[in-house]
């Protein structure tokens, strides 16, 4: 089959790679229906993230069941799942508590040795605990296609930040970060029935889009302007509930000057500052909680997908550009100098 | 009256100083029955936090109501009270919240222009927002008298990192320092119901205290080596709360690494070590929360007050020596040598 494989910064290709099998009896193999490229493979597109020359790349992907190993019993050949960005055997005490990325058997699509979600076919260890069925008409449904897809990680890490910052009904909420996972964040604190969502960007359309999602205002200013302009939109006090979604060591510093006393921030933008944005005498003083990380993505995408079903939310929207298979070098490109907010690879 | 001055660094004084009167209509003025020193002083005795020459000292206190002003409707003269370390205006958003730390017209006693704790009397701003009231006979109990004072700080800042790290019944809990809050912090894990409490600390009358508390477990170890032991006695997990009340950087490196994934540190150590030990990729990739700051001892003292009458709790076990006002000079040395724990001051 090919895959798109990873050589070094900004040397992403498209190769042939041998099919995958079930090689244990909890594996199954997926056939990719859709993928995508996300901002975190970003770091590892400029090199800021280390990879192996020749490494798989992509831990998003939607599909339809190949083949199954003989100890799968939630997911048959045929089935239309949908995969969350790590594998977990669904059976270990984080996967029942719902931290199903802390599970010891765990781990990431693409890691070395493991297919990547960007290629024709994937092997899933621990099927059962790992995917989950979609409706099986919704395969060929284009317009459901993107939403779903997103489940596979932006519209479960907003949903994470969300849930790390308390957004709680009546919440005021500002959301640091206008990339997909931020506006997937405005969306979760829309349907979390926050009242008034701050979105904080400065590129039109990504900010239409976070109206479009719920966000109530826009500020458009960085650093010590931004935090200015959000403690005037909120009578000088900050928001209850802040989504830090970029991972800097500015925007986690913004987050928490953002934040009401006694507020939290939930941050999902994979830290690339260390802890120097963490300003911990400012949340001492204030009592403002940090919480956040990994999202769990396995725990969240059945209530999600009840949304997206229903029709209550589209996080489809953050995917602006479609590509086949041989338009990802071009994807990557795109999303690097921005031009592109998030590419949907359909196969 | 007499009262408690800090000139500079080891330069502890009991001066004449004016006799505190009824300056605004929200005051009240409270003649002081116990007060004490805090672990939190002692960082003003080293020279670490800047005092100005001839500034108050003490925050912690009980008393008797003196005189009231106009507006004054919870207390009257003859009352006792207890007062948290903050004073507060009972009537802000912030207060209404239980966020009494944060409201707009606080203050800390000993701040410069205003009486410390550890003086005959002292003026009480916004008194009907500060203090809480006590039974009249509580007041020559010498028996209750200590965990009544408890209440002021210790008892209710180890309650807020119990809370902050989200302490809940069957929790394993971990905590870091033997000092009076940590103590007062596993007997608040234990109020909560925590079914295994391991007290991290080495001094034996500390560790004495911390069992008869509840804790199930001690870990004499500091550093790596008590990480190492934290982790064997939880199956490798760590603990699913971890209450921080130290304040340095390897305290809260200790803290945070001795957290289960998805689990909670509650700090109330106040930061002297900036934000290094805040391992933020060690949190981002096991969901380990942080939260807590300084403990709104007003919003917890009606709580933890029922317990202390009732006999549940027993904090004030925490002071294991008496001194008078001129013995204070005394008292800072003996906690800053930690020949004693803390030092209760009886007038």
């Amino acid at each position: 089959m090919r895959a798109t494989v990873i050589h070094g910064p900004n040397d992403i290709r498209i190769e042939e790679v041998p099919d995958p099998v079930v090689q244990q009896p909890t594996d199954a193999v997926v056939r990719v229906v859709n993928a995508c490229i996300c901002g975190s493979d970003l770091w590892a597109y400029r090199g800021v993230a280390a990879r192996e020359a020749g490494q798989r790349i992509g831990h998003e992907f939607l599909g339809i069941v190949e083949a199954v190993g003989s100890e799968v019993n939630g997911v048959k050949p045929g089935d239309f799942v949908v995969a969350p960005f790590v594998w977990s055997d669904g059976v270990c005490d984080y996967c029942r508590e719902g931290l199903q990325t802390s599970c010891p058997h765990g781990g990431f699509w693409g890691s070395v040795g493991s297919d990547g979600g960007q290629g024709e076919a994937v092997r899933v260890p621990f099927a059962d605990g790992t995917l989950v069925q979609l409706p099986k008409e919704a395969a060929t449904d284009q317009a459901l296609l993107p939403s779903l897809l997103a489940l596979s990680d932006v519209m479960a890490t907003g949903h994470h930040a969300a849930v790390a910052a308390k957004v709680r009904p009546g919440a005021t909420v500002a959301v640091v970060g206008d990339g997909a996972v931020g506006l997937c964040g405005v969306l979760a604190a829309q349907r979390l029935g926050a009242e008034r969502i701050i979105a904080l960007g400065r590129h039109e359309v990504r900010t239409a889009i976070a109206r479009r999602f719920g966000a109530t205002d826009v500020v458009a200013e960085r650093g010590e302007a931004a935090i200015e302009a959000v403690r005037e939109l909120t009578g000088g006090h900050g928001a209850h509930a802040v989504l830090e979604a970029v991972g800097t060591e500015e925007s986690m510093r913004t987050a928490i000057s953002i934040a009401r006393d006694g507020g939290a921030v939930g941050y999902v933008g994979v830290p690339h500052g260390g802890s120097a944005g963490v300003d911990i005498g400012q949340m001492f003083g204030r009592n403002v909680a940090l919480g956040g990380g990994v999202a769990p993505a396995r725990a969240y995408i059945p209530e999600l997908l009840v949304d997206v079903l229903n029709g209550r939310i589209e996080p489809g929207l953050v995917f602006d550009r479609t590509v086949d298979l041989d338009g990802v070098p071009d994807g990557y490109r795109a999303m690097d100098d921005r031009s592109a907010l998030k590419v949907r690879i359909a196969f």
